[in-house]
């Protein structure tokens, strides 16, 4: 933070005191938005190339600016710019560093434009940009589940509903589950994107402005699909950034309820699966512990996420045409929420691929729990009873079966005949883990095959995604 | 509320104690998901035919079941029908009524699927539903604000940023920054409609179903899109609920904007635009009061529906697969995005196109406050020289203005020629507020020429909707 | 729902057309309200009591309002009070209700107050007595876990950080660790109360009033600590309700996770406590399952309470001064947060006292995982050694263990002595349960006599809290 | 951030990888909590005090120990301390330097307690000096308002309730509105810090320690008021973090409120106060401008407070005991919270004293818009005719004087007897803004009497506070 000098340069001569130190820096923004220089420059470079072809520049202008802006730019990235909190943000600092460098002709790049609709757009084409990885991290993610699942499509497991053993399924169907969230992240973020991409740039302050401009030349330059249609919403829509922070809310609470799972499995009660040590840490004061750190981390990091999105409809509620300072909130939740979905999804596309399931203890899990009850249910139903009947018949068995500490599989035919006398010796094909499971034959059912089919479909999902 | 019975009737013989009364009516959720009457026969229709097509039924058990939930659905829109609490739900209601209406054949219905993916499908499909009214009150607001730019498209009001005067707008150009959002949400609902309308039927409790069901069936007969991909997926995806949710946030987010604005220009101070008595109310106490009521209204309610959000968001939050309890928490606040926002655009769509401007208030508030200094500027670009120098040359004509009392259009060339001597007679026809506006003639820019322009795109847009 | 008619009667005559019949609706709160009426008359029987006392209303008008608000009050109750959504509000329903029993005497209790100050009075008294009650609830949930904590004092489990078993602890330790989170919430209500119960009534429309009020005489009726301050910020404030639901929301992100580790107890993995039947529901499909439907329900339903809270917050947001009809908006949250909170209080408070820890899976399962490491590191410190080289040489006898198979206790004295010669026959015990936990004897730790302590510390404060 | 070196140090042997580097990063907390490092130091010099006392340490170990953290704080202050991201967290980095100096002691420092006790300590020691700095805030803003309400005792303006026109009220009464509200918040943080002022430490890890620490030392030490009952919950406990975001949440939306007011009364509608260009900047392309930014960015800043609110009640909620990795995510939006709300604080404390009323432009909208309507029904009241009555014929003649265009004062007795011939000539008296003021004299009523009755409790309130 820079020492508390007053200064008021930006906006000239109709002061007539500095502004306040502290209100200086409080209101400034450039500790936080330096953050979208190149974009701003790209920015910046597309309006000048505009401004010559209009014939508001000569080409020279516009090479001086051009070349004075990627000099900056190299400073930047070298780390030799000095930042200066009194020039309030990213943009003034870098105009004010190419008058530096340029002279005169740095005055006038800032024609026909503001920093209402300069911002608008630098932000759209960083975020357009995370939008793009984000997207590559969720396929890398969504790759490494459909290999595992592919690899354990006929590892059986217990499938629970309230937490409680209910039905066998396949690890590969479960893993598959997790898949089909993540698709509809892409599918979100998709629909999100084409919201970003739309260029405000030429809203100018409110009101579009006087100058020539040629608003399709910069929409191309800049690669958007399309130029805002009202300069005033221009200026102030901030929607994609809350449409951004909503899906990434989504995604984040799918990987919460993952981590939920992984927590869940590892621990000495489920025993489900090994996660590598490298993505554990221990206890400063329990030798023994290895913690699930980053399934617990990514879980707690939904809360920061889903309170960015309140803060940011919270910004917005209520707020007159058209642009407001408050707007200058809009940054840092955007930047947060952008870097902990990205990073959440980079830990768990290194981790997934490495996790392994303890098979055994999966299969012994399934076994114990009845899980095969709507099996013998099912059963009765094909020997013609009614369903709600079997039910209250199967229902019967479990609880002699809990008196007993028998499972079903495990009592013998004239035990089960006690409930009814339909009950004949094939009986014991479908109380078998493996009879369960491959009867669940159809689309989204938890067989094997269908596994292996739901695979297939998704490499094509994601080859399409390439394409 | 029923008598505090205790009953356990839905799942049969393996309980050895009834559920505790308080319990019963804790967790019942009949009093709220029985507005699902009508898409839960509509399921069970389908389902009963798909397993008469695949020899699950008979085509007469098939009838039988259909001419039954027929004869429910009559009694229920008649008023007739006794919903009860210890049945838990809707399913169980119409279920039980239905076995005693038509006897042992109705037990057959529940044959191949669960309530976990009944609930699911029948949310979807009065959702789907909702969302079609939605957009179409969405359409008829967006429409009543393309008639009212149309007809004010030359009318001129100050436009603000800060709230303080900037330049001068043309009413219509503010009008078409409202469509500009609500273009938006509809997007979004479309977008999000996509993800409501696959269908979970199949997927049974959690793993899919031995029976020999079709869910290509039930898909066409219900008119969904897609089925779902996984089972345990489909019975525990919320997402569409969260996607619904976050869309109507923002929407409602636009209208507490929309709102504030008509609040601001009702005041004594503003005195923009006169709201119709029909849509105000008055004061037990203050007899001349006459107060914006829908629109405060409508600002407060944007609170509810990001409360149902986050609301939403958090109920999911770390769940683990498959179905929980957790997620009968599901329907009230769905329930009550619906309604309010529904409801909110309707206030809407009836109330824009009955107000009118106040054209002589509007014009004075932006002959006042300098709002043509940016053209002052942008003039003396024209005249050479660099962006930045003028806009200090203007800054200290206004402070002038300021000390003097005087508006830029008011002072003599002279006083003008003071701050720079490239000023010349021709400066008054850029201190115009018409001069102004109609020189902002680009894509985007409020001059009534594109104003116009905009209105004829919007109306493309609203026919392609429908087309 | 009433039928589409229109009417503007409560504010008369300044309106030059009836409300439209949709707003009339959708403005109207009658039919939430309604609620408050018990609070509404007992706050107009003290205002008229008070306007007697005074001089402005004469004794007769005052015995003969109340008797109509007595008689109004018995109607309501008989549930023979027709409700109309023209007259907008529980407020002009029961004055339009007295003015046609008692005639024009009726109209005058308006004198001196406005709906303003009367409905937050309202809320205020209906508050007061709903907190009243869930710290009643409170108490009995905390001295039911009291009860269970003695009684357990002695019972051994895992302790868990990280989901991970970390060190032994008591089963009664456990409970009083979500009594203490309790008694916050206790004193979070209590403290939350003071603000509840300070009186807005006099501050009429947003001003005060000009007849001869004297606000000490109807704070003394209403059992008010104090008068508000200002009578803008009287009308308006609404940060009790906030203020209410943010304890609210803490109370139940409490009863969250102890849900949570309910339903991790009651699954077969952990299987650590009974939750009797009557607390469990069934499944329509799986006829084996019994599901901790209490705790997943009560954990589902914290969304619904951060919901209200960021509902009210968003509400408040931006708000100019006095009162908005946006506050109407702030009724629904409030009384939802409210029949949630104590609603899901009584279920606990009911179940707790039935759950029954299973004590040998405890043990056994506190048996395995190291879970006494940090007493041997702790042995091994009394020995001489620093901590951190401690932790180091348990680090290493535990991946032994993991390799071997073999838990501390279970390895000879010769193999303990590869990590250190520090170690000697006594190191068993240390080793032992009953040995870990014993030692950890001091205020808050987790041996048998603390929790002893605790619960009678805890008793004692119960005992205040009624004293 | 650091090389990708990978590191496991501080857990020492179980583990047989390293953890991932990414994972180091992304686990890390050093880069946030470093900001603790005085009360790291704090509690330790504290914790190590106590060791000695209890004969843990030797008194030199506690001297050399204390000697060394002392030497480390005067190495962080001066930036001269190397963070190193592979030692996780502040914690880590401050032990591993301390046995970096001073040898094997080092090691011995934590005996007895562990990160999970350590961190709960640090964070109330901060938060504690913390609140007290807000509080502080709190009072300059609250003095402020007392000042200025004195001075503007008789100057009216008009008073609004749905921004209408509705009585008159003077401006010291407005002001103190506001003064009521920061009233509460200063409440709220005295209620909120009795509960952070608890010790957690001694929990150790969970469950308590083995050795024989005394709590009460370094209680007293630290200047708690108590210790933590429980030690599950002792390292578990985030409520108030929690507390206080909800505290910080209300104070932020009072100052939303407070700068919606400046806002419009900075706007040339309104146009009824004057702000120094201290607290404003200035527009980049409109040479006009002067933005009220300070109240525009404080609105505009309440959102990211909500926003950490539920972030933080999402983080906790269904986490079962006793600490998980999830609690890492405590700190940045508590920092962020803390900051925002005092620097928020501080700029509004610094503003309000020198805001300035245009007491003309006050003065002439309050007699605008019938502002003393209100005042005519209460004269017809006090002629014997019931209020409601009254209000109807007022009602009339407010019409009547729309459809004019004059307001009530500006009526002849004639005109207004139209409505009722109860108006004599007195009636002119209560139409005026001083008669209309100077009549709601009552505790909390507008009168100027009233106002400087209420700054005398407000500034003994003050120096109670401080007393």
């Amino acid at each position: 933070m820079s020492q508390e000098k007053t200064t008021n340069q930006s906006w000239g001569g109709r002061f007539s005191e500095p502004v306040d130190a502290f209100v200086a820096r409080f209101t400034a923004s450039v500790n936080f938005d330096q953050r979208l220089y190149k974009h701003d420059i790209q920015g910046s470079i597309a309006h000048a190339s505009m401004l010559a072809q209009v014939g508001v520049l000569t080409t020279d202008e516009r090479d001086t600016i051009i070349e004075g802006l990627r000099a900056i730019q190299s400073e930047i990235e070298a780390g030799e710019f000095d930042w200066q909190v009194e020039l309030e943000d990213v943009h003034m600092n870098i105009e004010a560093r190419l008058t530096q460098r340029i002279g005169i002709t740095g005055k006038k790049l800032h024609t026909g434009r503001s920093r209402n609709d300069q911002v608008a757009t630098d932000i759209r084409l960083w975020l357009r940009e995370e939008i793009d990885i984000i997207l590559s991290e969720l396929e890398r993610l969504q790759s490494g589940l459909l290999d595992q699942a592919e690899q354990h499509a006929e590892v059986i497991m217990p499938g629970f509903t309230h937490l409680q053993t209910a039905q066998p399924v396949t690890f590969g169907h479960h893993l598959l589950a997790w898949y089909e969230m993540l698709r509809r992240d892409t599918e979100r973020l998709l629909d999100c994107r084409k919201r970003v991409n739309r260029m405000p740039l030429g809203s100018a302050a409110l009101a579009g402005t006087t100058y020539p401009i040629d608003r399709s030349i910069t929409c191309e330059l800049l690669g958007f699909d399309a130029v805002s249609g009202n300069s005033l919403d221009g200026v102030s829509d901030r929607d994609f950034a809350i449409e951004f922070c909503a899906a990434a809310a989504v995604a984040m609470m799918h990987l919460s309820r993952f981590s939920e799972e992984l927590v869940l499995w590892t621990s000495a009660q489920f025993n489900f699966i090994d996660l590598p040590d490298r993505f554990c840490t221990g206890s400063s004061i329990m030798p023994q512990k290895k913690n699930p750190d980053v399934p617990e981390l990514v879980r707690g990091k939904s809360g920061r996420v889903y309170g960015h999105l309140m803060g940011l409809l919270t910004l917005m509620k209520s707020q007159p045409l058209a642009y407001n300072k408050d707007n200058q909130e809009d940054k840092e939740p955007l930047f947060d929420a952008v870097d902990t979905l990205r990073d959440s999804l980079r830990a768990f596309a290194d981790m997934i691929p490495a996790i392994k399931p303890r098979v055994d203890m999966m299969r012994e899990a399934a076994l114990r729990g009845f899980s095969t009850a709507t099996d013998l249910a099912d059963y009765l139903v094909r020997k013609g009873l009614p369903f709600r009947d079997c039910h209250e018949i199967v229902g019967l068995a479990v609880k002699y079966g809990v008196d007993q500490g028998k499972d079903l599989a495990e009592m013998s035919l004239a035990e089960l005949r006690q409930f009814s006398d339909q009950i004949e010796q094939d009986v014991f094909d479908v109380l078998t883990l493996e009879g369960s499971v491959n009867a669940r034959d159809h689309i989204g059912g938890t067989a094997p095959a269908q596994v292996r089919a739901a695979v297939t479909r998704g490499r094509a999902q994601l080859q399409a995604d390439n394409a």
